[in-house]
């Protein structure tokens, strides 16, 4: 039998170049993160399906889950968000963690999808949670963070985060419109669709779902009134909180590129204050980047505590997305900034002490698996876009030299074993690599 | 339902303590290896049962393989090793790849086993690969390079690495013993398991395979022998490898380190040719830290390509173990350098201001998310390890000036807002943390 060498639907190989561009990401992110003194974690990629029944969506559990059971008869899910995990492993150690926690994670995570543009079925996301503190300074100083994430990659110009609040939406559908807290949920999924199935499919799940034509109507008003108009005609705790909010994003210097969007519902159940979402504003990128929002009650599975947190994830796939529409991604350099030749077998132990040297002083240093000819070499040191090569024979050993050649500037020199560190420190800082 | 807050068996939550240990382990590992030209990779999680059912020893397969069937009827297994994966990406892009092929990963895999020290369901390895050049050549450099990182974790003192090759002992069992091939598998396998078992058990295993006493007793002759004992008795391919690899580790300065061992096995079905595991010297950590081999024939299974290699896979839990035992870890960094204050609500703006002018010059800087009197955000800042508390009050910011309190010192000072990221820079620095 000949296995395929495609890797599962809706999964990716990572080659060197597209794990570079991975790793590039994943630290600029961590550093922004790191900047506002948030603490790395993980968990294990399996958890207990109930972990998701829980409060996790349903389409994500019914549909979506990848689950198993082990050789112990245990039902086990493999992750597909983390937020779940963040509130076992804090629910665990409680009593310990200072507060505020300030937390971030890079899970892959796993969805039974159709694959399409911007959706896999493994992907990463930056996870960033803060638990503890004044809800709305949490929620503004997540939102600032992701928007200097945005930033850190130059590409502030080209967002915008779109903010709502879960509490007004209950307000709206409860006090407003005078709906049971049952059928508003799933009024809010019918909001959360809405940009995905159109106006048509969204009124008829409205009217299937109950709502009259008043109802419908004052539905309607809502969504095209600015959020002065809303706050206004209808005063609540969630208008204020989103007052506040915006008030505390100007503070923080966010305040441009933050709007308010009564449409971002955000798909999980157990969002209950801010949520919201990222967008590009580039007209063919017109998903969400990635978003977030406050629950208040998550950690309370556990037990009798109580821990409020607002948290968001960030897509590997959707972020890559964006910083190649816009090109905002580097060059990466190659594997090795140095090759040194072997040219014979018996040379091996000289050649060796040189690289060993080099790698001592930090240089990223090749050296070949075979011994073989100058011209060969070099155009191996060629193929593996190497800086430097070095040559030798008997000749230059016997005198204490090796040959160093440029490759990018096509120049070689003769130089002593002793200074070939300091002399490829000098050409590489003259060079500005 | 209470749900549980222990993590799944076998697995481990990382906490930003263990997750701090892990990716200095990790970043230590990746520098010395990137030192080689190695370029890193990943693969999906998830990949078709038949990928492992075809090369990965039986026990694995069929004991210890987490798997599922997918909601489109496929049967994916949860990867337990890295190198079928790697043989797989490699193939798909074979003709592209310019020779050699370094690469490195670090996956995290899943096998069922029953926990116990230095062994997890789930765990992290950095795995170490090259394919194409000169079989010895490259044995010897993967070698060098898995010393050279024990080396960068200051731990060289308390290591060894045991050497065996498969083809010397296959020489052993089919030419000196006359055992079949089928038998031979068999064999090693009672070989592998010979220090795990004990004596008897090992001794009725090989008697259940039908060895007579004879061919026992030249088995046992064999494990006495020197190495030079042996390559005298038994000439053969694999004892001409292991000589070449010993003297080409000489020449790369790890020669004191490396031994002899023919009871090395490695139990992969696919290892052809040099195998070999590193050991922690110390007696109450026996186990193998570490080990790998040459493959030839992996590739192949992807179609007609031929593609030899040679690779290990380092764990981080027997990695850690040992880093513990040698107390070669060091001290890590708390999440804040700064913790910049709110005494009231009111002075947000301002406080915002300076955390922002803190993080652009690289600081990893806290701020409270409740505005509380000085007292109270002292212990915070304590309480979070921070080195510095920047306080203020309206007089202080009247007059453009803050207070700078360096927490190890236990001093304070009255500093100009626009001089402080220098005057912490300068601190830093005296201090030389």
């Amino acid at each position: 039998m000949t296995l395929s060498m495609q890797p599962y639907k809706g999964t990716r190989d990572f080659f060197p170049h597209d794990m570079a561009i991975q790793k590039w990401m994943f630290n600029r992110m961590r550093a922004v993160v790191e900047g506002y003194a948030y603490q790395e974690y993980d968990g294990p990629m399996l958890e207990p399906f109930e972990l998701y029944a829980a409060k996790t969506g349903e389409e994500i559990v019914n549909q979506q889950l990848y689950w198993l059971m082990d050789r112990g008869e245990r039902k086990m899910a493999i992750r597909p968000e983390m937020t779940p995990t963040l509130a076992r492993m804090v629910a665990s150690k409680s009593h310990e963690l200072p507060r505020p926690i300030r937390w971030y994670s890079f899970p892959n995570l796993w969805r039974y999808e159709r694959p399409q543009r911007g959706r896999l079925r493994e992907h990463w996301q930056l996870n960033v949670d803060v638990l503890g503190g004044d809800a709305l300074l949490a929620d503004a100083e997540v939102l600032t963070l992701a928007f200097d994430i945005i930033k850190g990659f130059g590409g502030e110009s080209h967002v915008s985060i779109r903010v709502n609040n879960r509490r007004m939406m209950d307000h709206l559908i409860t006090a407003t419109l005078g709906l049971t807290a049952e059928v508003g949920l799933k009024v809010t999924k019918a909001i959360d669709a809405r940009a995905k199935i159109g106006e048509e499919a969204y009124a008829k799940w409205l009217s299937d779902l109950g709502l009259n034509a008043e109802q419908r109507s004052r539905l309607e008003d809502f969504f095209k009134a600015s959020f002065e108009e809303t706050a206004r005609a209808m005063p609540c705790q969630g208008v204020e909180e989103l007052q506040s909010l915006f008030a505390f994003l100007k503070e923080s210097g966010v305040g441009e590129q933050v709007v308010f969007d009564p449409t971002i519902m955000r798909g999980l159940d157990y969002y209950t204050g801010t949520v919201f979402e990222m967008y590009d504003n580039s007209p063919d990128n017109r998903r969400a980047m990635f978003g977030g929002g406050r629950y208040d009650n998550l950690v309370g599975l556990f037990g009798n505590q109580k821990l409020s947190g607002v948290g968001f994830g960030m897509g590997d796939v959707s972020m890559r997305n964006f910083l190649e529409t816009h090109k905002l991604l580097p060059e990466f350099p190659p594997a090795a900034e140095i090759f040194v030749s072997l040219p014979k077998v018996e040379f091996r132990g000289q050649a060796e002490a040189v690289a060993r040297e080099l790698r001592g002083l930090g240089f990223r240093v090749m050296t070949p698996l075979t011994a073989e000819g100058f011209g060969v070499q070099l155009k191996q040191a060629v193929r593996h876009g190497s800086r430097f090569a070095i040559l030798f024979g008997e000749t230059e050993l016997a005198q204490g030299n090796l040959i160093l050649k440029d490759l990018a500037k096509n120049e070689q020199s003769i130089v002593s074993i002793g200074d070939i560190g300091k002399e490829i420190g000098v050409r590489l800082k003259g060079s500005g690599t």
